[in-house]
């Protein structure tokens, strides 16, 4: 234990700094491709500790970005996040949605060490009875209706800790490491327009951690790098237009998008199972219809698919487009269908996974493997990414002691897990360049 | 034309002062349940002309009124009528959306003559451009979102005309005059309720009008007594409830309600036609789920039921709700379906209809025979239980030239019709009663 | 009456042999296409009575003929058709299903008149039992599952009738006279490949008739000329294929015709209403898959549309088409439509229904004007050839006492009919050419 | 391999005869519940060798067979097994569907062994193509339409010689022998009526086996004991019964089963995916309808679910006979039911399996571990009965080359299999009783 001693030490004692940060995100919560304040904030502690330092459309693929808000959504946010203290010097290149930070510390000869910290909310309405901690002691979202419900303020914090720490200890590293700040992973909408734009090229070892709840089984604090899988996804929204007609005189004059959407969604269950592996579709919301006695005219729709790996999620992906679009086209509607999100699946390299249980074990945090199932995560573009180019990936998950539900309004975490989280990503960084 | 020379003359002397009363209930339009405003200031008028007047819960069976506003919303527009001057003597009597009003006159032995007008407004954003002769003239609607645009404006300030006309020449009358003020024709709403009180029980003739636009085939101004028959009609708002689970994680543990609707929208279009008639049904609004990756656990629908006639109209409500009930239960899902409003199919007798084409042409109003269909009307209850106990029923359109089609924000209409209409229902009292 | 006289005496003289060859014609029923012994019977019968006689291709077109059967039934029923006794002169001409014959009889200068005989039977069974006359006195169907259960054996008897007396009073007649023996009229499958031929064209009059049962308000042997209007229709027959594929171990692999075409049904059931008249769909049958446990590759459906007039046929008809292929399509299987039969809707033509009427007046045969609907007829191709062409069209029915519903195993009706539609037919030429 | 060298020597020796039993059996191949001449001749041959038997009503719970055919084919099938040399000692037993034998071999104190043998054939045409060694060889099907297309002929045949060697070799063995030849395993229809019966309890040690083919991977005439599972499952026939009306003059009149049945499709295949793991259906089978302008007034369907646990599948089974149920009803149709087959999930014991593995490399047979899935087995119900009262069971594959695949015309294998089986059901008695 010896050689991670310091960063144990320097984990720990940064624990309340750790914190700080953490509650300011809190209080400023900002959801996908709206995180101005926040990656103003990022890029400016960035360049302080002597990163060199990406922002605005040098971080996503300004076309790769999935479901950005519109237009007057994301001016308003430009203006709250100036009113809200953003760096004035970087809050600029955020404009318009280009959110995302990466710091890059070049350490001479060497892999390249890569590091996911996404930094978005969700649109959640945060409690405000005293029970909930952010409530009572004054850092709860005061952007109504955005909330840290899922963490990701927490990884944000963590990210910060081990920029700091690896800058102090730059001699003792031999290669790259690159720090990711990833906007909008809530509706998996980001993390491929960072992969689009080539940043996990030429990365040999990709690390990312997802804050989450112990069980009764697991003690407090611990952390538990898993082989952790999830599944392949495709996010859509697709609005159906029609025509409206009285409903009593003149029904054969209609194109009726209700009666088409309704069609549509009986079918898309009823694709067929795929016979190797978990194949799903949720048509989440429909809303059509103007009036009683009016052919509707229009209908929307928010969907998703998941299959257990990549092959699945596109044999129903495909399966629902032909649904959609034939659905449509039978009834004389017009179909728009636009992608909203995507992850691929996703699993760690067990070589890798085993080297950060090592670790665990030396830090004194107890591991245990884990193979959980049913969520999506777009790390997993990174983490493919990294794996078809020969290097390798690992995604594990940091326990505490959980507040709420995760996306519940009364969601918290103990703060411990901070310096937990720090720990494990320096001293695997010093692991693979020491 | 000597016997209806001064009937003639009376309406078209008071033609000014149905265009102020029509413009006064134009401004402050109030729409089903909700015309709290306008019941006190009928009631006010028929009892300062001498009627015997029915207010609150004498007009109609509280129970069987349908498509009630909830308490907010009848609370609020107390207050709000109350605020617009309506008559505090009566308008307590309303509250709770107790609203219409009767007045009655008896003169001796004699039948019965009802007569209809409905009085509410419609759920519609008038026009506030300056070719919009009510803003233009200042008497558009103040209340946002409530507009006549549908004429019952003038329906009731025509009532108001004929109250005060068969008021002034009663002792040439020989019977009972019964003047019903409607609530809540919109929707089909609220005529059975008047029919369940009892009140068209021992009607001898009844009478009930329509203003309605001119063709250019039509001379403006005219009078049209058709043989008029619309669809028997059935709405309802239906709500399945399920149960909300994560779409990737345990489908199986959710009741997708979304899905059971859908299910249910495309079995109902597929409900067998009646080889007898028309037998339409549409659902015209569809609102399902709350979020794109949660099984939707409440869908709201709004539908209505057309029939050539009533018995058809019951095969299909019949077969709707078996629908509706059975695709609930097969998803898991609960389903609670409420009646909004309902409308019989509607026929005027031929021999009360060629009596009102007389006093047309006695009166110099081209009468033309029209057989409209594709609408509803709930002014059929009224006239098939007259019908069903011996009396005979007509119902009339009193042609008049259209700014705008109606249900439109920018309908409206020459007012000179009010004076026709009121010569009209004069004359015909006074050849049923005279 | 006097007119008519002789045509009276003649009809009610030929009765034994009108009766005689119903009989015969009964005895060795032949369904459509297959008429092979009939047509070629009727050929020699209007040869040797001196009408130029069309044969073979020279009837329908060959490739506007519908729903054909396949070469080897065509093939048997040639064999079958020359054992019983067809015409060898004629019977060469309806191989491989060109069956129906014309005969012309032109007197000079004058208007055409042209009549319709249906010759088919229908697949029935016939009744084996003693009750049933055609059992009891040995006239029964010998071709098993072939039976004249609609009538169509009494039309030719009466064509030919008609024929005999026509040429026997030819020197009264100034005109063109057309016999029109039709096959195939049973699932509307002949009628348009005569008019695609030309045969309707020039012509000015059009007669048409089918035997009816009467009801206890009309008197046995009467007849009626009513304006009688059907519904037009088209029958399609469908076939989907998809891939089998083992339903536990790859459902994925399949393209399930059976789930493909059981949304189709939902949805062709769904298709909205036409506001304007009946408009009606039925897939009378359905037969999908081979094994409970393999993914059904094939689906086969028979289905028919019909809609109150052409243009509500036509609507339904392109609807149900978009469905079918869209439906196919969207999932992965193709779809083959092959229209089996069709027919317009119709409508006799007053003026001339006027005359019909007037002539069962002079006949002493009791005229009652009906208006029935839901059936359909392809003689409507052959009415609105006419009429389209300035030309007058009626469809009438003659009335008689009926043993078993049409299209039943027990079908048969009182003969006396027989003379009474001959002499409809000769006294309506009379007075159209006389 | 001294202790199981006798065993070897006698399998080896005995290939002849287990080859003539097996071709046998193959010309008179038997489907399920008719397997009356093969009973009949088990039956003897376990007399003969000194089995105390058990047939007829002893070894499958009547009532709880699933789709036994219907009498008038038993009785047809009874006739024939007489004609083919059934044993008429024992066929008497088998009449009305009883077939199946049970053959018991006490051997003083200690644990009981049962094996499972399954007898029935396929409802396949055998190919009767020269390259088609059955047929070249004389000993194809002679009943046509049933084919040995699953290797159960070749199971029977295993069965008769273990049967043979364990009597040889009963001095060396303490406690009790089961050989039980199942009916109707082909749609998992017998399997549960034995162990209904009883016959299963008090079972300590259970095996099973089944002849697979052998890929390019593993040898030919290898013995693979596996730790194979497979899906739980439920067969099902559906009846839906309606009204049949006229399609274009009263659709209102009939309840169409045709349309139910479509609509009961489409959300049969809509039913939630489980979360949890495999849950499939299929609708293998539609056959609806009588004509194309009628309405339906029957469908019939043939379905199976499957699950990846029991849990699994009654969730599907449940939600789809919801389904059923609740479509008939709203579309006024009757549903009836009937469970044709079942089984449930299976999974071997892995002690167990070490055991068999371990054996096969004692008997020079290259044992190979696998985990296939997506089949259905009744012997499953055998092997969770053994293992909810504490026994052990396993279920095995014997590879062998194959001509044509599994329930094909063309299926055939290498005999040599047969002795390979033999050792191992032999060797593993010994290995437990010895």
């Amino acid at each position: 234990m010896d050689r991670f001693s310091e960063i144990k030490r320097s984990a720990q004692a940064m624990l309340p700094e750790l914190v700080t940060v953490r509650r300011d995100l809190h209080k400023y919560a900002e959801t996908g491709w709206l995180e101005m304040r926040t990656s103003s904030l990022v890029a400016r502690r960035l360049t302080d500790l002597g990163y060199k330092v990406l922002v605005g459309e040098d971080v996503c693929l300004k076309e790769a970005r999935m479901g950005v808000p519109e237009e007057t959504v994301l001016e308003a946010n430009y203006a709250r996040a100036q009113a809200q203290g953003g760096d004035p010097a970087f809050l600029p290149f955020t404009r318009g949605g280009m959110t995302g930070v990466i710091g890059i510390l070049e350490c001479g000869e060497g892999p390249t060490v890569a590091m996911r910290f996404d930094i978005d909310a969700l649109g959640v309405f945060e409690a405000e009875e005293a029970e909930h901690r952010p409530s009572a002691e004054g850092f709860a979202s005061v952007n109504r209706g955005f909330m840290h419900a899922c963490g990701h303020d927490g990884h944000t914090a963590i990210g910060l800790g081990v920029a700091k720490i690896l800058m102090d200890m730059k001699d003792r590293l031999h290669g790259t490491v690159k720090l990711i700040f990833q906007p909008a992973e809530e509706g998996v909408r980001g993390a491929n327009s960072i992969v689009e734009k080539g940043h996990l090229d030429g990365v040999d070892y990709f690390l990312g951690n997802h804050i989450s709840g112990r069980s009764s089984k697991t003690g407090d604090g611990l952390i538990i790098p898993g082989i952790y899988s999830s599944l392949a996804t495709t996010k859509f929204d697709v609005v159906y237009r029609g025509k409206a007609a009285h409903a009593g005189a003149a029904p054969h004059l209609g194109k009726n998008a209700l009666l088409a959407a309704a069609s549509a969604v009986v079918n898309l269950y009823a694709i067929p199972r795929h016979g190797e592996g978990a194949s799903l579709i949720n048509v989440g919301t429909l809303h059509a219809g103007s009036g009683r006695n009016v052919v509707a005219d229009e209908a929307k729709m928010e969907l998703e698919i998941r299959g257990a790996n990549t092959q699945i999620n596109e044999y129903m992906t495909d399966y629902a487009i032909k649904i959609l679009e034939n659905t449509a086209q039978m009834f004389g509607c017009s179909c728009e269908i636009k992608k909203m999100g995507a992850a691929e699946a996703l699993c760690s390299d067990k070589p890798l996974a085993d080297r950060v249980a090592g670790i665990c074990h030396e830090l004194d945090l107890s591991p245990v493997e884990l193979n959980v199932n049913g969520g999506s995560e777009d790390i997993s573009y990174m983490m493919n990414r990294v794996t078809s180019q020969g290097g390798q990936s690992v995604f594990f998950r940091t326990l505490t002691h959980m507040a709420g539900p995760g996306h519940s309004r009364t969601y918290d975490f103990d703060e411990q897990v901070l310096s937990n989280a720090v720990q494990v990503f320096c001293a695997m960084t010093l692991e693979l360049l020491g």
